[in-house]
């Protein structure tokens, strides 16, 4: 059977030429990095030239990034570090109603905590209200954070336009930039904080990055042994790392080519699912992830419409992977207005670069077949 | 040249099992846990499986055991996570003098956050004083935190009665056992949390688990998608805990043997460096780690000692890997009771299961000689 995986926004093969940069350091070069021999020197020398690379990339200071266990320890770490530091300033946090479930928790523990966040609302495409940002704003607001893009439907925000609001007030600016990183072009000099992880653009798991401009006040998220220049303790992951710089190499230094190819394979996608009767596109028709495609059908459940991919082979998702088991309707389809009953029968198949014409086409087909089987045996299909 | 590794409880070479067991879950079995489709099903199974074995050799229920980023991640989760959700019981927590930083700094940090520590002492040999014990707990303690087996100086708390004095006293217990476990055999049913790095026993860096026993109060530290039943947030390292998995395995089920070894080539160890005059062993005789062997030298500075092994090929530590830079005596040494002087010239040496007898024969000649060349350009060792 062919297999067919189109849920790179949940995860990504690890490129084999990042398997053989991190190989070295399991079992030759396996110093801890903190200790002062060669083999230590070897894993220090490893991380700084990993720092510098994905800097050079990042277009950031390299004593800007610091190394952590993936996108959601970056988003706790900086969330709550800036809430903790800058609580004397004030207590008011604003973020968006469709982030990262790594951002809204901490958000609405930080709630509990003392802390007051607003959440934005965003439009039928999932743009966030600009409008609403400059409302919320009070005296007391210490930090805005909003996504790069948006992990279910593609979108992507305005970021430059909220940097400015954010640095015309005088407020601190994070991006969870986990789904945009490598794949679409950020000035992350526009922000004080990003959080990157690795195993989204072909890294393996559980490494990731947060970038910190210079200044930012923060307090510690992991305290211990003062790795990272005291800002995040523990043993480094030296192979992690070497791989995340790998993977940032080979997704910056191509990321137009990549985009292209992925966008012309979605382009089909969309063309060709959307030619199912009662079906749509979620998300923004064109500020979106190249390789992002969301579809909504009506009379369908999601969830029975990826056990019939996954029966063909094909890696589908309802929306993020990240909430399994979770049979509440997605909050960010409800954030776009859509009524539940709309939330229920979607799909999202994310482009990788690796995937084919031929794939997508067979996809596409796949997908028809399938809707028609459930409408088929659907109560309100028929 | 000769190259002897001598840091084991720095880190570890991954063994080339392990290694083998990770491969294929980077570019082959590369599924996000999360995902509900054959990518994501191989990777939950991994995921389970590496529970069960893990359980199974720590004597635990699997629900028990938490997957984390490590050592350092594991205690800020536990130490923090008690002391928030018990704090209306109570805010005194009971430590040790000479706990990892990863323990200690979140201890200092919680200080600031008005939670009230007790740092207990220890005796010459480095072990808690369990009277000590006895007194600091107060009608509003909700937590002790000892270590099994201390990373410097190698030395073996008495975790049974400290617990029964916790049980006793309806105290929840954790213990670090970064440096013990798979190394030394603990009853971790007599815990209530403890704290488990992969890299110390030959797997891989950027992975650990919690085990936190069933009923107790803990509040979750790293916030987001809800993984790991809700207690741990972020996409699972599918390999990474594969790796840690067989890691154990190789560990808990050659214990007896591998500890025979280490412990065979540290005695020759000790009895050649203690030929060497104004020598001293630091940390208990006989309850001590079976690798370690934490060493003192009038009239020396341990970093220089460090350099002359290293310009030999041989890897060493003054004590922990991960205060670099840091021109204190340790925290460790000093809370034995050595006054200043005599904690500057230390060396710890500690042996893994691939050294050999020759191996040792030769550093503890090359000891001798660093010793005494550095004694002979030094004012006061003439």
């Amino acid at each position: 059977m062919k297999r067919i995986y189109l849920d790179h926004a949940a995860t990504t093969p690890v490129d084999p030429r990042v398997v053989e940069a991190m190989t070295p350091y399991f079992s030759q070069k396996y110093g801890n990095a903190s200790s002062l021999h060669e083999w230590g020197r070897e894993a220090r020398e490893a991380i700084e030239r990993a720092r510098k690379e994905i800097a050079k990339r990042m277009k950031v200071f390299p004593e800007e990034i610091y190394f952590t266990s993936g996108g959601t320890e970056s988003d706790n770490a900086i969330i709550k570090g800036i809430a903790w530091a800058n609580k004397d300033k004030g207590k008011h946090i604003i973020t968006s109603k469709i982030e990262h479930h790594a951002v809204l928790n901490p958000c609405e523990w930080l709630e509990k905590q003392g802390f007051e966040v607003t959440y934005l609302p965003v439009d039928e495409y999932g743009v966030v209200d600009l409008d609403a940002l400059q409302d919320a704003i009070k005296k007391d607001t210490i930090l805005i954070s909003v996504m790069a893009a948006n992990n279910e439907i593609g979108t992507i925000q305005p970021l430059k336009e909220i940097s400015e609001i954010a640095r015309d007030k005088g407020v601190y600016f994070h991006s969870d930039a986990v789904q945009a990183y490598g794949k679409i072009p950020v000035d992350y000099t526009s922000l004080d904080a990003a959080s990157v992880s690795s195993h989204k653009i072909y890294g393996p798991k559980g490494v990731g990055l947060m970038y910190v401009k210079q200044g930012t006040k923060i307090e510690v998220f992991m305290h211990g042994g003062g790795h990272e220049r005291g800002r995040r303790s523990g043993t480094e992951n030296v192979p992690g790392i070497v791989g995340l710089a790998k993977a940032t190499e080979l997704a910056f230094d191509h990321m137009k080519e990549n985009a292209e190819h992925e966008e012309k394979l979605r382009k089909k996608l969309v063309e060709e699912v959307l030619g199912i009767p009662n079906s749509w596109l979620n998300g923004h028709p064109e500020k979106r992830l190249p390789g992002n495609a969301h579809f909504g059908f009506d009379f369908i459940e999601g969830e029975s419409l990826l056990l019939l991919l996954d029966q063909k082979g094909i890696a589908a998702s309802t929306g993020s992977a990240c909430s399994t088991g979770d049979l509440r309707p997605s909050h960010v389809l409800l954030a776009l207005g859509l009524p539940h009953e709309k939330c229920h029968g979607s799909l999202r198949l994310t482009i990788g670069r690796e995937n084919t014409m031929q794939e997508i086409e067979y996809t596409a087909e796949a997908v028809r077949e399938a809707v028609e089987k459930l409408r088929a045996i659907s109560p309100y299909g028929k």
